[in-house]
C-alpha cells in the first residue's frame, strides 16, 4: 500500500500514504487500481525545483498523472464501465458549476482539481477513485503503456484541433520533445501533407524523422525559416506548432508561416516574449493558446486502436514501481535519447 | 493528331479535331501534353444520355478532365512551371470577374468553364492549353497515374475539409464507388479514426475495407444505423458523407448521426429528397453541400506525395488511347469490382 | 397557491396544484415567486391538442416556461443570486453527466428536463424551485414582461449564433410569428444590414416592418425570390430563416439563397419537406438546424438592457393570472395582430 | 486639374500633375470625377515622416485614400455600373494572378498596389481610373461625406468579422482614434451588447459615449481591467480589440479577457510587445491579426444605408480641396477634438 511521495523539493520517497483508505465511491465515480504511469515533465519539475508558477508544494504529494489501469470498483450510477475493464483517466477533475464547465471548456476553469497538482494527489499509488466521465475504457488492442500516453498526446490532439488543420497544410513543430513529438503525430493524425520539426538534438530529430512524413531542422546548424521556406516554395508553413517554451524561438513564430497562418502556442514561458504585431498582421495570422485539452480523450484512445497514430516509439523505458525514485533521479538527468519514461505498478 | 470525341449520345468516335490548333498560349498558360485520363462517371453519363440536367451535347465534344500530363509550352509571365514539369491540372476555369470567384469560391462561380461540360473540350487528346495557376506540378515520387486521380480526389478532400473532420472522428460514406472510396481515404488523412462505408456491392466494400480503419457494412443484409450505434455505443457518427446519389439513402443521413454531427451531401440526386427536419433538429444536425471544389489540388498532391493518401488500389484498370471507345462500352456496362479506369495516351 | 393546469386536451381549471409543497430548495437552486409568464405556441398546442409528438398529456400538467420572477429563497451554495433579485429562467434542466451536457451543448441532451414538456411541470403558478445556474438577474432597466419574452428570443438569438451572420448579410425570415419576429430582431442585432420578413397576414408584416431596417414581403401577392434577387442585384440572400413551419416554404429555402449562403431550419415541421439537393450544391449552400438554444439567456438579457434589441413591440397583450383560462382561449383562436400574450401572476 | 501632392517630407503643394492624362479605361474599369476624400493618419504620417516602415516617399506623390465620388466613363465590360452612379472606392488593387488573392484573401497579397502608399499615388486630384469590381455603388441616403467614411470604417468591420463576435458579446476597444471608434461602431453592428472603450482623452471618449452602448474608461485614472471584471462580474470581455498602437496596452490585452475570449490586433506598433504566453494559455485566448480588409466595402455601404451603423458623428470637420494643406497642417497638429476631417474636391 505504497505512493511514491515528493516530500519536499529534491526528495521523494516510495512509503504508506493514508489517502486511499479515505476516498469512497460515489454513484458517479469508479475505483481504479493502478497499472502504468508515465513521468511528464511537470511531475520532475516539482521534483526538481519543489512547484511551479503559483503551484507550491507545501505539504507531501503523490506525484504522477498520466496513468491508464483496472475497474476494481463501480459507483451505482455508473452504465459506462464495469470491473475489469482496462481504462486510461483524464486526470482534471473541473466543477459541474462553473460557468467554463457548462459551456463545455472545463480546461479553463481555475477551479479544476488536477492530479500532482499541489495540493491535489498524483496517481503513482495502488488505487484511485475517479469520475467515470473521466475514465476510458481501452480497447484490447490498445495496451496499459499506451493508455498511460493517452495524457500527453491530448495535448498534441487538443491543439491540433485548435489549429483546425486541414488535410494538405504544412506545419512546422518547435521542440522535439514529447510533447512537440506527440504534436507532430496528432498534426499529421489531423491531415497534415507534411510536419517539419525543429530542434537542437540530432537524436531526439532521428526518432521525430521515423514517425511519418516529417522533415527534421537542426536549428543548430539551419534556420528552419529559410529551409522550410525553400521547400514551400515560398509560401511557408499553415500552421507554427511552439512546444520548446523558447522565448526565442517563439519569437519567431511568424516568420516561416503562410498568409493566414496559424500559430499555436504549447509550450510554457518563463517571461514575457517578444511579439511583432506587424509580421503578424501582414499575415493576418490567428494565434491559438492550449491550456491542457478538453473532450479528446476518447478521441485518443480510438485513434490508438484504429492505428491512426502509433505512440508505441516515443515509449524508450520502463520502471518498475519498486524503482521509481532511480526513476525520477534518471529522469531529472534529462537523458539524451530519452523520451517517455514510464512506471509499472504491481498487479 | 486525335481526339475522343463524343459525336452525339451513346456514338463516340477516335478521330482528327481542329481544336488545338486554334489554342493559343497566353502570358499565364502553359500548353501541356497529356499523358493519362481517367474515366469519370460524368463522362459516361454524357455518353450514355448524351447530357445531363441543363449541360445536353448538341455538338461533337471531346470527353475527359481527370487528366495529368507534361508541360511543353509556357507563357511569358509563367514563373511556377517550366517546360518538362510533369503536371495534373485542375479542370474548371473560373471567370476572374465573378463575385463567387473573387471571394475565393470559384467552384460556385456559374461562370467557370469545365472540361468536359458541354460546350467545353476535354482533354483525351494529345495536348490542351491551360491557366498555369490550375496546373500542379507533380513530385518525383507521384506518377502520373496517380496525378491523373488527383481530380476525383479532390472532391473528397473538399468533402472532409467541408465536413470539419476533427481528430478522432468517426464517419459514416453512403457509397462504395470511386467517389465514396476517396471520400473514405480523405476523412481517414483528414483525422477519422475510423470510417464505416456502406453500399450493396460486397466487392466494393472489400476493396474499401482495405483500405485502412475502415468498417463495411453491406446495406442489402445489415441495418447501418443498427450497426453504428452498436459500435459507437450509442452516440453514432460524428460525420455522414452521402455518396451515392440513392434517394433513399439520402433521406436516412440523420438516423446514425450523433449530436452535433455534419452531413455532406456528395452525390447528386435525380429528385427531391425527403428530409426529416425534426431529425436534424435533435442532433443540432448541420448540413453541408459540395460542388466540385476550390484550392485543394496542390493539398492533394503534397497527400501523396507524402504517402498520407494512397490512391493506387483504386486505380483498378489501365487502356491504350487507341483503345478508348473500347474503355467507355466498358465503363458503361459497369463492370463488378472495377473502381477507376484510366486511359494512357502515346507519349 | 393556485396554478393553471392542463387536466386534459381541451380543458385547464385553475386550482390548488400539491407540488409547491414538495419543492425543496437544493444547495444550487433558488426558490423564485413567478412574476409574468408569456404564452407559447406550444402551451396553446398541448391545450387544443393534448400533445405534441413523442410528448403526450397523460396527467394534469401546469403550463407555460416563458417566465420572469423575484428570488425568495436561495441555497446554501449560491453566491450569484441573492433574495429579492429580479431574475428570468431557462426553463430547460439537463443531466451534468450527459456526454452533451459535458460538451456544452445541453439543450441536445435527451436527459433535459423542460417545463411544461410532460411529465414536468410549467411555471404558470406562484413559485418554483430552479437551479440558480438556470437563473439570471434582470437589470433594473429590463422589465419582468421583458424577463419573460427572453425565452422566445433565446430562440432567435441562438438561430442568429448558428446562421454565423456577419456584420452587413442580408437575411430572409420566413414567417411573421412570434419566432420569426424575434429571429428577424436577432439576426438585425447580430450584423445583418437588412431582414426580409415573408408571410401572407398584413398585420404581422407591418408590425414587423416597423422593427428595423426590415423589408415585408407578402407571399400571396409577391414572389419572395423574385423581391430578393432585384433587391440583391441577383446575388440573393447571406442567410435564410425558415421559422414557418410550412412544408412548402421550407422546400424553397434555397431559391434566394446567396452563393455559400446558409440556411437555419428553426419552425418544425410535421412531414418530411421535399429537398432539393442540387440547388444546395451549387451554392455550396449550409443548412444548420436549432433545438431550443444554449448560453445565450445572459446575452438575451445583456442586449435588452444595453437596448441593442427592443422586444416591447412584440408583447401585444397582457392578462391577469385569474383570466389565464380565458388567455388560454383567446390564443387558441389565434387572433390576428397578436403576437405574445402574457400573463400576470399576483405579487 | 490639380493634386494634392507630397513632394517630400513636411512639404505639401496643390498642383497641376500628369498622372491622369496617361490613366486610360480598361474594360472592367470606370473613371471617377471625386467628391470627398477623408485624412487618414496613414497620409498625416507620410506628411510628417515622409514614409512609414519600408514604405519611404522617394518621389512626388498624390496623398489620399478615404474617398467618394462619380462614374463618369465605363469600361466596355462594365455592367454593375453606369455614368452617374454615386461611389466610393476600395483603395487597394490586387494581383489576380496572386496566391493569396485567388483564396480570396486579397488584403494579403504582397503585391497589392494601394493608394497613397509609395509609389502608388492617391486620390486628392479631380480624377481616377479604378477598377469597376472596387468600386462600390452608394444609395440615394448615402452621401459622399459617408461613402468617404467607409473606407476606416470598412477597417473596424473587418475586425469585428475576425473576432467574431456574438450577439451579446462585450468587448474592449483600446483607442479612442478614428479607428478605435470605427471598430466601436462596428463591433455594436456585429452583436456586442456592450463595448468599454479605453483612452486617455475625454473629449473623445464623451464622443464614443455618444455612440450607443459604450462605456468610457479613462485609463490615465481608472484602471481598464477593474472596471470590466467589477461590471462583468468577473467574467471580464470576450473581446479586446488593440488600436491604439500603445506597445504598454498592448502588453494587457489578456488582463481582462474573459475565457476562451478574442483579441484582435488592429493597431500597429513600432517595435516588439511583450507577450505574455501564459496569461493567453489560462485562457485559451485566440489573437487574430488584421491587415486593411477584403471584402467589406459592400457590407460597409449596405449597414450605412440601413442605418445598422452611423458614422456622420465622426466627421468633425470639413475642407474645401483648395484649403488642402491648411487642412494637412490642422491634422498634424493632432487637434484634440477632431476624429474625422474631410475634403471636398469642386464639382
Amino acid at each position: 500500500m505504497q505512493a511514491l511521495v515528493l516530500e519536499e523539493k529534491l526528495r521523494l520517497s516510495l512509503r504508506d500514504f493514508p489517502i486511499e483508505r479515505e476516498e469512497t465511491v460515489g454513484p458517479h465515480d469508479v475505483r481504479i487500481k493502478l497499472h502504468t504511469v508515465g513521468i511528464c515533465g511537470s511531475d520532475v519539475h516539482y521534483y526538481t525545483h519543489g512547484g511551479a508558477g503559483i503551484f507550491q508544494v507545501k505539504a507531501p504529494m503523490i506525484l504522477g498523472h498520466e496513468a491508464s489501469g483496472t475497474v476494481i470498483e463501480t459507483g451505482g450510477a455508473v452504465t459506462t464501465l464495469k470491473v475489469g475493464d482496462r481504462v486510461c483517466m483524464e486526470p482534471g477533475i473541473p466543477d459541474p458549476q462553473s460557468r467554463a464547465t457548462r459551456m463545455g471548456q472545463y480546461n479553463v476553469d481555475p477551479a479544476v482539481r488536477f492530479w500532482a497538482t499541489p495540493p491535489v494527489h498524483g496517481v503513482l499509488r495502488p488505487s484511485v477513485v475517479h469520475p467515470a466521465a473521466f475514465t476510458f475504457k481501452l480497447p484490447d488492442n490498445v495496451s496499459f503503456a499506451e493508455g498511460a500516453m493517452v495524457e500527453p498526446l491530448a495535448v498534441g490532439v487538443h491543439a491540433a484541433i485548435k489549429a483546425d488543420v486541414k488535410p494538405g497544410d504544412n506545419a512546422l513543430v518547435i521542440g522535439a520533445g514529447p510533447i512537440g513529438l506527440v504534436t507532430a503525430l496528432a498534426a499529421l493524425a489531423a491531415g497534415c501533407a507534411r510536419v517539419f520539426v525543429a530542434d537542437v538534438d540530432d537524436t531526439k530529430l532521428a526518432l521525430a524523422a521515423g514517425l511519418g512524413p516529417i522533415t527534421p531542422i537542426n536549428v543548430s546548424r539551419e534556420d528552419a525559416t529559410a529551409a522550410i521556406l525553400k521547400e514551400t516554395e515560398g509560401w511557408g508553413v499553415e500552421i507554427v506548432f511552439e512546444c520548446s517554451g523558447n522565448a526565442r524561438a517563439a519569437a519567431g513564430v511568424f516568420d516561416p508561416l503562410a498568409p493566414s497562418g496559424r500559430v499555436v502556442f504549447i509550450g510554457s514561458q518563463q517571461g514575457d516574449v517578444a511579439y511583432n504585431v506587424g509580421k503578424a498582421m501582414v499575415r493576418e495570422a490567428r494565434v491559438e493558446h492550449v491550456f491542457r485539452y478538453a473532450h479528446v480523450f476518447a478521441r485518443c484512445v480510438a485513434m490508438l486502436s484504429s492505428g491512426a497514430i502509433d505512440v508505441k516509439p516515443l515509449i524508450t523505458r520502463r520502471f518498475d514501481f519498486a524503482d521509481s525514485v532511480r526513476a525520477f533521479e534518471i529522469a531529472a538527468s534529462a537523458p539524451p535519447g530519452e523520451v517517455k519514461m514510464q512506471i509499472e505498478l504491481p498487479q
